[in-house]
Parts: structure tokens; C-alpha cells; sequence
């Protein structure tokens, strides 16, 4: 089965333990991992760098595509491995070692992370260490259920460690399309013109020499957490079917839409498959990562054709899905992710971007990350990727959060990620505020009345009058601006 | 002299006054106006519709390139022309009514306006104003110094009014490169790869049986109003100088750096002014505005090529330059505004830009726009477009404002247009934060020993390890983050 997979034969002696691969791997290094969304994660060797860790102390730059599963970046931040993390992550104990300083954390947009490698302006990488689904005859690297930003990193890497795994379907051979930009500033067009477009090879070109270990596992991705649709989530897909039907009503969109992303999350995974039931056909998604909306929407007909960096399901949909990966395989592409977030190829195919905020404020700023505007999340992922350059940029969100005691709608948010130019339109279960060619003061009418929940309506109704009576074209009252998370922090609630 | 200026003698009949052609506006409709940049405006059509306000009141939605020049938006905000403005203004007068409320401004990123009209979100244009050199013998219409959204308002609208304008040298002609993308989900490419690519027409394809009226004028553009570089933009300009050094030093760049963006305005302007004194050589520009400082590069042999949107110069530098154009006309290119401010073009070329920032926090974010976060200046141009996209986005300002009773670094902007994601080096007087792969602790520690004023440098450390001592990704103290503006606006100065 091993001989299937590595079919590059004079690698075969490279083969070794995942603990004599983490061996490689010293202090100091700069270090590129494979996983994007759970998916396609190493699952051996960081673990194995862990275990290392707690009996010979060493710490390294770790980079990924997005967040990893198994509590890897629970046990690296255990051992005191990561020194360094980007770009993004979920995991809680490393968010809570970001958080008190611990780990330096550099939040970057997704799309990004290789521009600033492959121009010298980080790294360079010392060890790539990626998950494959093969080795080809050419030393080819196939990816598994992600690519991220694996591609570039084993391009890049003065070495790599591939993880072959035997539980990835060997069937996934042939799902990915890896084009890499060239180099600045003779870099030609990326020629992604659909989100069918193949432009690339299916395996990632290295040089078989730099293949340092390969590691063997049969340890499946972590399952995603998305949760079902509830009452909420279905008003928000309810009210953003609303609006699309009166796009098309208006002849701005016919009912193909636009191509369509979903930011990862129960939110926007809810609202996707709410599609299900809408009067929409022939609908593309071109994406950062496919989640069990993707394929409930290929199930029903609905959805032709996805393109992603990744695939996360929840354990029945895995089962679904590559189960019978045929069934799917010609309706799917992953790319690698500065492609699927490529800004050139987002505002080409006039995507619709759907992605969750944490919580927004009366003229339209998002913050995605900062609880309070001071402890990280996750990240901002590749929201902004998407949010800037989309036909649409849309930002979904419930009006409330821990049992009523939080707005999402506040005065101000003490953390921007996207600001008031890059939202078009934000969704609660109350409502929809359409931001597009307002002022910021009609902004805050429409996000109080349709978005904000009915107990806190009132009294952002209060300030914006208050700060309106003042002047200015966005007018806030500095003094009480954070007034509603500062009472928050000290009583345990925003209503005062 | 016009006979020569209006080529398709079918339309000669279609001159008319000023007047006549103001009266075909009428209340309620959409106009778009040429202009970027004080370069290129309507000069004779909107004073005519300003006098005509005020016998009978009417008012419109202006939507321009950038900003206009000959106190236009003066007029028509007093005459009461205005309900809503976009996407940029430089006024002193409309930027009142913009802060009253009184005219509904929509700040916009310049790249994105006419996607906005083009897919139907914002429209349509019932006139477009446009100068011109000249109408071609098909009917095309040659810009003048600025294109701007011209090409797009000409071609959207319903009817057109042409200003012919004999004070812009005949030999503007050839200079334009007029190209549209195609519409979306179907776009292809935009074929520009490089400062120099010519890819469309040097005229404004459109019917000429829309070209309602034609009117002649002779009125000169505004000049600029930069200021000649100083003690401390000079110093930014050394900064950065050694900056690009370094960058060479280490491998990242070659003495001809990556293509050159500078915002509007004296230090961007005295910026690039300093790289005549520097190593550098074979530079370009992909910008949106060609200042004095693109010319004094040219002079000096440093800079062989420049694209932008508009030429905005002093009146000095304008005598210099329009009275020798052919001197220059072969090392530059003016395009539509969506172009020269393209995400697709800018990240491809990997630019460098350099734009102003009102006020910068210790974490890196950016207030272009909001005094005190409330009050617009400006609007936010084209940083947005730039700074996103850019292989290197810096910001430049003075660290003191006010005499030294603001300072331009403050614990937290009231008002963010670039986040933290989008700046990778700051530049004051006093020095350089160069923010790259650094994480929000690591960033507020250089931000603040090389920007910050010496003045404020305690007070700004002191905030910082007081909240980084509370915790968090990016520490701050929420009641007292905008203490130091509070305190500037009771006592004129943000010193304790």
C-alpha cells in the first residue's frame, strides 16, 4: 500500500519514525505545516516535536495554512514550542498563551502569507513538513483534503518531511490545481477566469532531493465542529434569501447569483444551506474551505461546482462524501489558499462573500478577532481577502451573545478588521441593513432598526442621536464610545 | 481652434453655453463629473448649475474621480446643490456640510466606484461632465489631464456634456490609455503587466448620439497646493531612503526598488522628492497622482517611466512641464482611476506605496480620514486600494500636529481605514517602525522608540505596559484609550 503511495521509488529508504522526522527539526527553525481548517493537517511529526520538546526544551517560527486539528497547537503550545504563529489558529490554550504574550501571534489576511515568503520578507523556511496523499513517479507532491499554503511552503523549504497518509482517500489524486504566482514584478495574470478554471498541475513540482523524511500515518483529519441550523441562523438564511431574491427582482442578479464564499463557522455554513430551499439554480462557490454546506448544496442540485483550499465535514458528512468521493470529484477543485483568496481573482469573478463578524458597530466597522478590542480569537482569516475585493461583501452575526447580556451591535468596536468601505450589507436574526451608497449616519439607521436586537435598540438609538447632535459625518461621543464593553468587563452585562 | 478640437463635425452644432448646458441638469438626477485631483474637472458646466441653483433650487448625487478644483464643491455646496457627494472632496466648505450632515458623503475606495455603476448598485448616471481635449473624428472623447472615472461615467451614462477646454495642450492626445474590464462573473484579466503596458484606446469610446451638449471653455486647472519639503519631511524622506537601502543591502530589492506609488499631498510629494538624492536608478511609478516630485524625478534621470490617473503640479512645475509636454509624453500613461488603483494590477506589480496618515496607534492601525474619529477631512483616496494590495505599504506623517499639542501617535485611533493587517512600515521625523512579521507587543515597542515624538514617547510606554500588564493580543485600557483625544478637545492639547 506504501508502494502505491510512493511511487518515486528512490525515496522509499527515506521512510522513517515520525520521532526521527522531528529529530530534523531544531531550535531557531522556521517551520511551514501543512493544514487549512482542520484539514490536511501533518498529524505525526508535530506531534512527535511535542513529545520531543518536553525532554530537550526548543522553540521554532510555526507556519500554517489555517487552524489544525488533533489539539496540535494545544500540545506544541504545551511543550513551549511555538515561539512564533501564523496565520491564523483556534485553538484555546494557544489563544491563551497568545493572549497573555506568550506566543507571538501575527494575524495576517490568508491570501498573504506567501507573498511575503517568496519575496524574502519572511522566512526563509527551514523544514516544510506537508501531508500527502502520493508521492508521484516525478517526486510529485499530492496533496490531501487541503493545500493551504503547503505548495509554496515545500516549493520554498530548504527541506521537506512528507506525512503520507493512508487514510486519505487514494482517489483525492487529481482534486487539486496547483499555480503558483510568479515572481514580482514581472508576474503575469493569474489565468483563474471561473471557478472551474484548471490552471495548474495536480501535484505540487519539488525537487525529489529535498525530501529529508517521509512519515507514514493512517490518523483521519479532525472532524469539524459546525453545529446544525437552529431558529437563528435559519432567520439569518431567511432574511439574506430575502435580499438576494430582491436582487434579482431589481436585475442586478439573476438567479445563478454570483460565485459564491462562505467564511468557516456554524453561522455561514447555516445560511449556506439554507440555499437548499431557495429559488436559486446553478449556483458556483469559490471559497476558502468546504463544509457540509458545500455538499448538502451539490446533493440537492443546487450547487454545480466548488472551488476551495480545503474540505472539513463533520463526521456523517465525511462518511457521505468520501465514502463515494467519485460522486463529487468532478464538481470540486482545491487550490492553494492564495489562490482560492487571491484579491486579483475575487474582484474578477465578482464573488459573494459571506463571512461571520464578532461583533459590528452602528456605521458599519467589523471586529472579527478582539473580545474587548484586547484578547485574539482565532484571526481574521481570510475575511478581509474576501470582504475587500467581493461583489458583495456581506457579514452575518446573531444580535446577541451570552444569554443577552452582549450586543453585537455596539456603539464602536474596539477592534477593526473590516472597515465601514468593505461592508455592503450585515445580517442578524432581526433583520438586514443594506449599506450599499449610504453615509454613515443612514448606516446607523438601518443597522439599529434591522440589525441590533430589540432590548438594546433603544439605547444605541440614545447614543447615535446624542453623538449625531454633536456633528460630524460619523459621529461618536469619545467619553462613552466603550461604554457598553467597559460596563460589560465590570458587571458582567451591557445593559446598563 | 475648435473646428480642430471637435473632429466628428456632426457634433459641432451640440455647442452651446454654459448656462444652457447647466439647464439640461435637472433635481434628483446622478451626475458624474470628471476630475481627480483638482486635474481635469468640469470647470465651466458646474459653476453655471450653481448660479442656476440659486434662482431655482434643484440638487443632485455628485459622484466625481477625486477632488475637484476652482472651488467647485465650494459653490455647489453653498448654492445648495449637493443632497449626496462621493467619493472623495477636499472642500473646506463641503466638508463643513459633510460634518453637519447636511450633504450625505459616501467615502469610498477609488478603484471601486464604477464597479458599483457598472453592476447597478449605484446609478445610473442621468449626465456625465467631462473635459476634453477633443472629440476624435469616431466621436471619442480625449481626456485632459486627469481621466479619473470619466471613461466610465461617459460610457454608463445616459446623456454626456462635453467641456472642451483649449487651455489643455493639444498634445495631451496619446497620452490616455482607455481600458474597461469586462463585465462580471465573465471578466477576463486586466492585461496590464507592467508601469509601461498600453492596453486600450488613447480616447473614451462612446456614441456620439449621446452627447447632449458640447461647451468650450479656456480656464487653466487648479494648481496644486503642496508645500516645498521641510526640516521634517526631509527627515522622513532620509528614513525611508535608508530603509530601501537596507532592503537592497539584504537581498529583498535591486536598486530600481518595485514600482512606486506616493498618495496626494506635501510629505508623500517631498517623499519622493528625496529619492533624487538617492542611489537608486531605472525607478517607476504606478500611481494614481503624477505630482511635481514624478517630474523632478524624471528631470534628474532617476525615474524613466510613470503611470497614473491625473497630473496634478504647481504652477511652476505645470509651466515646465505642459509648455515642453513631448519632453515627457513618451515616459507616461494615464489611465482610469479603477485601473491605475486596480487590486489585480497593484499586487501583481508589487508595489510600493507610500500614503499619509492623519494619526497611527501603537499597534500599527491607521486614522486617514475622522478628527477625533468624528470630523471627515478628506475621504480615504486611494490609500485603501494601495496599502491592501501593496508589496510594501507605508505610512508617512509628522509626529506632531498642532505645535506639538496633538501628537500623530495616540494609543488607540478613534477611526480606522488601514488595519494592522495592511501596514508594514511607519515613518515619522524621528524614524522608522519597520512592522513586518512582528506581532501587536513587538509592533507598539517600535512604533513607539522610532515614531512617537520624544515629547510623548513616556506617556505612550507608559499606556502600553499598563495594558499589556492586563493582558491580551493587543493590550489596551478601554477607558482610557481615548483619553488623550478627550483631553485635546477640553484643553487643546493631549498632553497630561
Amino acid at each position: 500500500m506504501v508502494n502505491d503511495r510512493i511511487r518515486l521509488k528512490s525515496l522509499l529508504d527515506k521512510v522513517t519514525t515520525p520521532e526521527a522526522a522531528a529529530d530534523l527539526i531544531k531550535d531557531g527553525m522556521v517551520v511551514g505545516m501543512s493544514g487549512f481548517t482542520r484539514a490536511g493537517d501533518a498529524k505525526a511529526v508535530p506531534i512527535a516535536m511535542a513529545a520531543k520538546a518536553k525532554e530537550q526544551p526548543f522553540n521554532i517560527t510555526l507556519i500554517t495554512g489555517a487552524s489544525l486539528g488533533h489539539d496540535i497547537d494545544r500540545m506544541l503550545t504545551e511543550a513551549g514550542v511555538l515561539a512564533r504563529r501564523m496565520p491564523f489558529q483556534v485553538d484555546r490554550t494557544l489563544r491563551a498563551a497568545i493572549n497573555r504574550g506568550d506566543v507571538m501571534f501575527i494575524d495576517q489576511h490568508l491570501s498573504e502569507t506567501v507573498e511575503h515568503l517568496r519575496s524574502n520578507q519572511l522566512g526563509p523556511i527551514d523544514y516544510a513538513v506537508v501531508e500527502a496523499t502520493a508521492i508521484s513517479e516525478e517526486g510529485g507532491i499530492v496533496p490531501t483534503t487541503s493545500i493551504g499554503n503547503s505548495a509554496s511552503f515545500a516549493i520554498l523549504a530548504k527541506k521537506i518531511i512528507v506525512e503520507i497518509n493512508l487514510s486519505q482517500p487514494a482517489n483525492l489524486e487529481g482534486l487539486h490545481d496547483i499555480y503558483i504566482p510568479t515572481k514580482r514584478p514581472t508576474r503575469t495574470p493569474i489565468p483563474v477566469v471561473a471557478c472551474e478554471s484548471r490552471v495548474g498541475l495536480p501535484y505540487v513540482p519539488i525537487d525529489p532531493e529535498k525530501i529529508a523524511a517521509i512519515v507514514v500515518t493512517d490518523k483521519k483529519d479532525s472532524f469539524s465542529t459546525v453545529e446544525a441550523p437552529d431558529e437563528g441562523t435559519q432567520a439569518i438564511a431567511g432574511h439574506l434569501i430575502d435580499f438576494f431574491k430582491g436582487e434579482v427582482d431589481a436585475g442586478r442578479l439573476d438567479l445563478t447569483l454570483q460565485p459564491l464564499q462562505a467564511g468557516i463557522g456554524t453561522i455561514a455554513n447555516s445560511v449556506l444551506t439554507g440555499l437548499v430551499d431557495g429559488p436559486f439554480h446553478d449556483l458556483r462557490m469559490y471559497s476558502e474551505v468546504l463544509q457540509d454546506s458545500t455538499f448538502d448544496l451539490l446533493d440537492s442540485g443546487k450547487l454545480v461546482f466548488a472551488s476551495g483550499s480545503s474540505i472539513t465535514l463533520s463526521a456523517a458528512c465525511s462518511e457521505r462524501v468520501f465514502g463515494q468521493f467519485e460522486k463529487y470529484k468532478d464538481r470540486l477543485i482545491l487550490r492553494p489558499q492564495e489562490i482560492s483568496n487571491h484579491p486579483e481573482v475575487i474582484r474578477r469573478l465578482g464573488v459573494i462573500g459571506i463571512n461571520t463578524a464578532l461583533e459590528v458597530d452602528i456605521y458599519g466597522n467589523i471586529n472579527s478577532t478582539h473580545v474587548n478590542g484586547t484578547h485574539m480569537m482565532n484571526g481574521i482569516g481570510g475575511s478581509g481577502d474576501f470582504a475587500r475585493n467581493a461583489y458583495l461583501s456581506i457579514f452575518v452575526t446573531k444580535s446577541l451573545a451570552k444569554e443577552g447580556r452582549i450586543s453585537s451591535v455596539v456603539p464602536m468596536v474596539p477592534h477593526v478588521d473590516h472597515t465601514e468601505h468593505d461592508v455592503d450589507v450585515i445580517v442578524t436574526e432581526n433583520g438586514l441593513a443594506d449599506l450599499r451608497q449610504l453615509a454613515p449616519r443612514e448606516r446607523a439607521e438601518q443597522i439599529i432598526q434591522h440589525c441590533a436586537h430589540p432590548d438594546y435598540r433603544e439605547a444605541l438609538m440614545d447614543y447615535f442621536q446624542r453623538a449625531a447632535a454633536r456633528g460630524g459625518h460619523t459621529p461618536h461621543i469619545l467619553e462613552e464610545a466603550f461604554s457598553w464593553h467597559t460596563r460589560q468587563q465590570v458587571t458582567g452585562s451591557m445593559k446598563a
